[in-house]
C-alpha cells in the first residue's frame, strides 16, 4: 500500500505512557506558546497554559507575529473571531512558524459556515499545521465532506469525523484531533480514540479553545513530525482527565472553570496513566475508502 | 386614545408567570445567541449563557456577522468598545436581523457621553431593536433626554429615567429595560418594576453586558414582540434572582463572580416565582406627556 | 548636584504610611481609571480595579480616548497586544492626558523584543507618562540598555535592572516600577525596594497589567507628581500583601486568581502597615553613574 511509505508515527505499546513522558518534559521546558487567538477565551487560554507549566504570549500584531513565530516553541492559530488585522498575523506566523520548524496548530473555529474563516483555514493548510484540531463538524468541513456546525457547537458526533480526520490528515500531513465526548487522532493511519473528560468541559466557554493550545504545547515536546501523534494523544488524554479530577471538585460551571485550572496545575502522569482510556486503532483497521 | 391602538404587551395577572414558563423553554431550546461586544465581558457573557442554558457564538467580523444573525435565535450588539471593524459587524448584523425577524438588542454602553458610539446607536436604532437595555444614564441620553453617564457607571436612578425609558419605547417600537437597584422594563404603556438583584453585580465587571445577552436569550422564546415584555420581565427577574442566590453563597467580588455562573445554572422557575418581587403598572398609570 | 535641584519627591519617614493614607482615599473617591489594554487581561484588570474600589472605563477607541483621558482620574497605556487602531487610541489618550494633568501610567509590556510597541513605547514616553511599571526586562529595554524579555515572562532579576530603572527615571520624568520577586520603586533619586507578594501571581495571567493599573488608580490620589512615588509604592506594597492573603486562602492558579480579588476588596491599611516589608534607599545611596 502507497501510503504504508509516509513517514509514520511511533506511537508507543502502552499509549498513556507518552503523558508519562512528556508532561515532566513541558513543566521543564516550560514551552512558549504563542497564540493568536479569539478575546472570547483568551483569557482562559492563558491561564490554562501557565497552570499545565507552559508560557503563554498572545502576539498576534502583524509584523510582530512572524518574528514571534520563529522562537517560539509553538504557535496556536485558532479561528474563533478571526478580524482583519489578525488574519494578516495569523498568515504571517504560520508562515514563519512553517518555515522555522516551530510546530504549529490550526483550530478552525466555525469552518464551513462562516466564509472568512473558512477561506483563511484553506489558505493557512497551506503552512503545514503541524496538528489539526477542532470538533466533528469543523473537521467535516475543512476535509470537504460537510457543511460545519453552528459556531462552537458540534452537530456531529466523534466518530461519525472518522473518515473526514483520516483523509485531512493524509492531505494536510497533519496529526488531527477530533474533540467529542470520545476524543479521536490521527495521523492518517493509526487512529487513537481517548474515552475521557466530563461533561462540564461542554457549559463552560473556550474549552476547545484551550485544548488546541494544550496540544501545541505538547507539541514542542516532540522532536519530529512522527512524534506528534504521541504527543497529541499526551494532549487530549492530560486534558481529559484534569476535567475529570476538576469535576470531583464542583458540580456547576462557573466554579468547575475554577477548579479546571486547578486541576491542570494539579494533574499528575501518574493521573493519566490511571485514569486514561485510550484505544490505539493499528493501520489494518482502517478503511479503504477516501484516500486523496 | 392613540396609543392604546398600537400592539399591546400580553403581561400575564402573574408577573412572575412569564419567567416560569419561559426558563425551562429557554433551556428546552438552547437557543443561539449570537453577540457582538466588547472583549472586556466578552467570557463573562459567554460563559453565563452557556451557565443559563443558552449557546453563544461570538461572531462579529463583517460579511460573517449579517449571515449569522439570519439564522441565529437573537442577537446582542453591546457598544462598550466598538472598533471600526466591529461597528461595520454591529449595523450588518442588527440590520440582517431586523429583515429575518431574528430578535435583538441593544445595550447602548456609555452612549450620550461619547461620540464614536453615540452616533452608533442612533443609526442601529433603525434597525427596530427588539429590545433596548441600558443603566439609567443610558437610557436618558439614547432618548435625547441628558447627558449619558460615565463609562458603564450609572449617576441617575432608575427611576429618574420612567419618562425617557416611556419614550424611547414608543418611538423605537422597543422593550426598554433600564437596569438599576430597581429594574424598570416598559413597551411604552405598561412599566414594570423589578426590585430584586445584589450590589455585588455593581462589583464585577460585566454584569450589565451579560444581562443584556440575557435578555437576547430569553427575547428568542418570545413568539412575537407583543410577546417580548414578558420575555424581558422573566429575563431581568431571573438575573437578579440568581444574584441574590449567589450573593447567600459569597460576600466578596472575585468569588461572587464564580457563585454567579453557578446560580444561573442551578436557578429553578421556582425560585423566581418565590422571590421576585415585581410590580406591574398598568397603561392607567402612565404620564400623559413625552409621547411621540 | 545638579540633579538634586529636581523636584524632590516625598516619601513618609514610614513608607507603609502612604498606603494607609492613599487606600482609604483610592476607596473614598472611587477614582475612574481608563485603561487602553489588551483582551488577554482585560477582564482582570477590570474586576481588580473595582474589587479595589476604582471604577475602571475601558474606552479606546479614537476620538473617544482622548476627550475621555481628559476627565478620567487617572489612565493605563498597555502594550500587550497593540493593533493599529488602539495605537492610535493610545497616543490621543497620552497626549490629552499629559495636557489635561490627568496621570497616565505607561505598561511597556514586551518591549525591546518587538518591533511596532518598542516604537510606539518610545512615541508615548514624550507624551510624559507619570509612572512606567515593567518587569526587569521590559525597563532595561526601555532604558536602552538590553533586548528585553520574552514577552511577559523577565529573564533578568529586579535588582539587575537598578541602573535602567534610575536612568529611565531621570530621563523621563516618571517614577518607575520594576515588578520582581521584590518590587523595586525608584523617582531616579530614591530607591524603594518592596519584599512581599507570592509566587503564585507569576502563575495567573495578567498580574503585571492589573498592578499597572493599580498603580493609575493610586496615582489618581497624588496631588502632583512629586507624591507619585509614595503613590506607587504604595499601589505595590497594597498589591503585593492582597496576593499574600490571597495565598493564605488558595494554593493553586485557577482559586488563587478568585481569591486574589476578593483580597483586593479585603485588604485593609492595616493589612499593608502589618506586612510591608519595605526598604527606602535614600539618593545618597544612589551610584553616580547613568546620570542622562
Amino acid at each position: 500500500m502507497s501510503r504504508m511509505t509516509r513517514t509514520h508515527s511511533a506511537l508507543p505499546a502502552d499509549p498513556s505512557a507518552a503523558a508519562r513522558e512528556l508532561l515532566p518534559r513541558l513543566r521543564d521546558t516550560e514551552p512558549l506558546v504563542q497564540c493568536l487567538t479569539n478575546p472570547v477565551t483568551v483569557n482562559l487560554v492563558a491561564n490554562g497554559l501557565l497552570a499545565l507549566g507552559a508560557t503563554p504570549a498572545m502576539t498576534d500584531v502583524p509584523t510582530e507575529a512572524g518574528p514571534f513565530a520563529r522562537v517560539a516553541s509553538a504557535v496556536l492559530v485558532n479561528l474563533g473571531t478571526p478580524h482583519a488585522e489578525q488574519r494578516e498575523a495569523m498568515v504571517e506566523a504560520a508562515s514563519a512558524a512553517h518555515d522555522a520548524g516551530t510546530p504549529w496548530v490550526l483550530d478552525p473555529v466555525a469552518v464551513g459556515t462562516l466564509p472568512v474563516r473558512t477561506a483563511l483555514a484553506h489558505r493557512l493548510l497551506g503552512h503545514s499545521p503541524a496538528v489539526i484540531r477542532g470538533n466533528a463538524s469543523e473537521i467535516i468541513a475543512l476535509a470537504g465532506h460537510g457543511a460545519g456546525g453552528r459556531g462552537v457547537d458540534s452537530a456531529d458526533t466523534t466518530e461519525a469525523a472518522r473518515d473526514s480526520a483520516l483523509h485531512l490528515a493524509r492531505t494536510s500531513g497533519a496529526v488531527v484531533a477530533v474533540s467529542g465526548e470520545t476524543d479521536l487522532v490521527t495521523d492518517g493511519e493509526t487512529v487513537v480514540l481517548i474515552a475521557n473528560g466530563h461533561r462540564l468541559l461542554t457549559r463552560i466557554t473556550g474549552a476547545g479553545c484551550l485544548l488546541g493550545a494544550v496540544v501545541a504545547a505538547f507539541a514542542s515536546t516532540a522532536s519530529a513530525q512522527a512524534d506528534r501523534l504521541a504527543a497529541t494523544v499526551a494532549a487530549c488524554a492530560t486534558y481529559a482527565v484534569a476535567a475529570e479530577l476538576a469535576a470531583e471538585q464542583a458540580r456547576r460551571p462557573g466554579s468547575f472553570a475554577v477548579a479546571f485550572l486547578d486541576a491542570l496545575d494539579a494533574v499528575t502522569p501518574e493521573d493519566v496513566a490511571e485514569r486514561a482510556r485510550i484505544t490505539v486503532e493499528r493501520p489494518a483497521a482502517v478503511p479503504a475508502g477516501r484516500t486523496a
